[in-house]
């Protein structure tokens, strides 16, 4: 049985907690946050704490909180006992170093409170500052994931700026293409089939042997007119990823 | 029952036939491509000629092949009996105005032969140049997808921009993920349950509102840090992209 803490009470930290609970050799002893609100959710399967000089000690302990107050929060973590474990995906492994027992456990997905997922279909990126550590932040992965990945911090950090443009910029795409069905008072609804099926099918087709579309056909005619129709900031947009797809294509056969 | 012809033999006649086939109140007569090769799979299905004056009497007939032999081949077309309806998604109706009945017959997804795919989930956009043509492509519409809309050619042409956005442009993002992947030997498997969520958001919320990210948040640190990951081109659209998002999100709170 492993005794867990979480930090954190936003949106990792709350689809952890659920899966951790539905785990049967875990226990999820306590969740700490600097605000009393977010972790009403919590109350009913963990002890809470905005006292972070009241963590309770545990085998493992996971800092889901954001980026930018790692430092700050590891600094007032009192005691040295426990693996302590991150979730960022850009954060480097050396912000625990005051820790000597210290790792990765960084969930690639994007998560909304409202959205439930199965954590067992998420990849989790481990990584551990001794063999041990990294075998027992694994064996705590197995436990909630069936993807689990040793990866480095150079690593992450790649996999982190892929995410970006994956999930980031992707989504940014549909935003725009938003923009311009409402223009013409076309319901999104329209291309939502299309979304899914362009994401479906890399499971059976590598993205680059999936491309198609009028740049990869160097069909200038189709650009030309998509150019004219867009505004400024778009065709900006527009233009840099088609010559992207060109120079990566290559020439038109 | 109505009576259709096919014109072309590529990955949306194929998709269309095999449709076709599993409706009740459809007879596909014939199917008719230029050159013979890519008739071979229509054989047992249908009637089929690389003669395009020997076309058969038939109620409505759809034309899909590529946009730009259009013009020739429906000049070519013998007689101006039946609806004659094109099936791309930036060609105006205007195309096949030499026919006294025709329409666009437009299904917005992205096909490969390879893929099957759910053909009743399939938007079909429709137009016809007369209520009796609209009517009559609906109906065919209807026996073969529950997603039938009403939508012009001015229209349509936004919404095959938007296509090209949402699948030609986001599939290029995945391609570029796949290269930073590739070069830190990472495994482009580990992206593939992200991609897949973030396409799979959108049916719960908004894209505008599903938006996460360094540079929604104005993250000023790792957006640095990515960029000097990047390569020229791919530093080039990161920033784009970034700026965008920024532009349509509005200023950090």
């Amino acid at each position: 049985m492993l005794n867990l803490v979480i930090l954190g009470a936003g949106n990792v930290a709350t689809h952890l907690a659920r899966a951790f609970l539905n785990a049967e050799n875990l226990k999820l002893l306590q969740v700490y946050n600097r605000h009393p609100e977010p972790l009403a959710s919590f109350k009913e399967i963990a002890a809470t704490t905005t006292d972070i000089s009241a963590l309770k000690k545990a085998d493992i302990y996971i800092i889901a909180i954001k980026d930018d107050v790692i430092p700050d929060v590891a600094d007032k973590i009192p005691w040295q006992d426990g693996i302590m474990a991150h979730t960022s995906g850009s954060i480097s492994i050396d912000a625990l170093k005051k820790f000597k027992n210290r790792g990765v456990f960084y969930p690639l997905q994007t998560f909304s409170k409202e959205r439930k997922i199965d954590f067992m279909e998420i990849p989790l990126c481990i990584e551990g500052n001794s063999k041990r550590n990294f075998q027992l932040l694994s064996d705590l992965g197995r436990q909630i994931s069936n993807k689990i990945y040793a990866i480095d911090s150079q690593q992450r950090k790649s996999l982190h700026l892929s995410a970006v443009f994956v999930n980031n910029f992707s989504n940014h795409l549909y935003t725009l293409a938003a923009g311009i069905c409402e223009e013409q008072k076309l319901p999104f609804e329209i291309l939502k089939p299309l979304i899914k099926e362009t994401a479906a099918k890399i499971e059976e087709l590598p993205p680059r042997q999936a491309q198609t579309g009028p740049a990869l056909r160097h069909d200038q005619k189709t650009i030309a007119a998509h150019l004219k129709m867009l505004k400024l900031a778009e065709e900006k947009i527009y233009s840099l990823l088609t010559q992207s797809i060109q120079k990566i294509h290559g020439e038109k056969l």
